[in-house]
């Protein structure tokens, strides 16, 4: 393909918005460009190169003489219109779970397993933020050495729950600061100030669907892999970042030493682990680098396989409308 | 002993504020009370069902006709006054890590080792807050089937720092809030909206002295058993109650139900487990409860002795200032 023609699903949601912010930045060839949003849109605008894109309507009629649509409007809308797209020949990267686990639907992290994409039937699926950097972060040592088990606690910020998130922790956190009365709309419990071991709802076994996320995709990810994974996911009070505690075993040993190497020469990481002068990976620092930040590198005291480590990452952009503009960058 | 002349060494840091309102609350039986801090806080007074303490000052005759002793004042002090204090028959219990690893100094959580308190040669030790509440919980576990590893991620509050790290979580939200120049004098980094993978400093082998007092305080507090425990310690942007995601291995098998049915009737445990009504144990409900909150419990899907909870508990109550008041009710 030369200059495409693109659409983006969801355009004035928290991830729409990157998505649109990272085709500019990234100078994708872009000959056309349609703004896709629910009736509540309509009549925005946003500025790209200083041209003006008016938010269109979804409807069937949306993708005639589109090539390429990125979706991030939420399962419903993916099922209802990504067949629609696909039937008129668009391929659709698709940010919402709706296609995720389906054996058709490639699952594509570029930096982790690009050469899936080419298997696709119209649909490719951007995975969970949470999946993301975690394999981005581990890919290096699965393929040195290999994962048998993997034990993860998240502390993911709240603009992976969108804008009105984002406003919820900051009316919250003022009103707690002056003593008001606290108001409450999208999150079951307060989040200012306070930590909710809660994300998605709940599965019949007891884990949270974006716990469960964690395992399925990541072992999906890795080519069916059959790695044990062990999953807690937290919103905590931040507004931009997710970080993970990260705790794995490999199948042969390898060094801090050596892995750090391995790091520091590969692309889309950031070694940020310097613990004598307290540089580690920070929540804030994602608002900074688009890569995914790894630190506090450390071998087990007990286990010769196990190593800890501190995984950051923009849930936003790498976690969701990076990756999905560089899968979009690896079709044409 | 019947009524008894008590002294609290650090009256008016934020623990030792507490271990005052305590002993209060809980009708200790005081004869003599005397609060002790260091010049800086001379002329100061606390109440104390209506009676004015002045705030003396620390030195060496300052235990003169004390019986029991409660320090928190930071290891610094404790290494200086406590032999002199235990030279004058005083009893002290000592929240500061100077002497937790002492082979001949107690380190006690009532609920879990009380029998211990009676070796004491005159100092007993106070563990860690984010230790005090995992060994609370882990405990009815240990002695029905064993725990052969634990792989813990915390998310403390500011409080655990003290009250100038409450300030500044406080001042930096509402500098972040109002988009004003962020001041930073606790934390190496911004603490608000953000996550700092460091607590207290960093070992030799990669470790934080947080994350080692996890490892050595359960091991010396379950009787030198031979736990392998893996921690990340992280401090999080909330004020009050540490929250803790911890995964277990036992020896033998039980079931989550059976586990339970045992929290149900536990003393000083408040099982919080409803997930379809989102009922879990939140950072701030640890302003209201003073026992060991326990949810999220989940059998593990790969390890057939796996099981994941969400532990959460006040950091300067149970975790330091009523432990400590507890120890001392087991002494009179």
């Amino acid at each position: 393909m030369g200059k495409v023609n693109v659409a983006v699903v969801g355009a004035t949601g928290a991830v729409g918005r990157e998505m649109v912010k990272i085709l500019e930045e990234r100078s994708f060839p872009i000959n056309d460009l349609i703004l896709l949003a629910s009736t509540k849109s309509i009549g925005e605008s946003i500025f790209l190169k200083k041209k003006e894109y008016k938010i269109q309507e979804l409807d069937e009629n949306s993708f005639d003489n589109i090539d390429i649509a990125l979706f991030s409007a939420g399962s419903k809308v993916s099922k209802k219109f990504a067949p629609i797209a696909t039937k008129k020949g668009v391929i659709v990267i698709d940010n919402s779970s709706a296609f995720r686990m389906d054996s058709k639907v490639p699952l594509i992290v570029p930096e982790v397993n690009y050469q899936d994409i080419k298997k696709h039937n119209g649909i490719i699926a951007n995975p969970n933020c949470s999946t993301i950097q975690m394999v981005v972060a581990l890919k290096p040592i699965f393929d040195e050495v290999g994962i048998n088990r993997i034990i993860v606690s998240t502390y993911q910020s709240v603009s992976g729950t969108g804008k009105e998130a984002i406003d919820e922790l900051s009316l919250q956190s003022h009103q707690v600061l002056n003593n008001e009365k606290l108001t409450r709309k999208v999150y079951p419990h307060q989040i200012a100030f306070n930590i909710l071991p809660h994300i998605d709802v709940f599965e019949d076994n007891g884990y949270t669907k974006e716990e469960m996320k964690l395992v399925h995709e990541t072992n999906k990810i890795f080519g069916n892999s059959k790695i044990k994974i062990t999953a807690t996911a937290a919103r905590v009070p931040v507004f931009h970042g997710h970080s993970e505690s990260v705790y794995i075993e490999t199948k042969k040993h390898i060094s801090i030493n050596k892995l750090k190497k391995i790091y520091l020469k590969t692309k889309g990481i950031k070694l940020v682990d310097d613990i004598d002068n307290s540089k580690y990976p920070l929540a804030i620092m994602s608002e900074i680098y688009d890569e995914i930040m790894i630190g506090r590198l450390r071998k087990d005291l007990f286990e010769p396989n196990g190593i800890s480590m501190w995984i950051v990452a923009n849930n936003l952009r790498k976690g969701a409308a990076l990756n999905a503009v560089q899968i979009a960058e690896f079709l044409i």
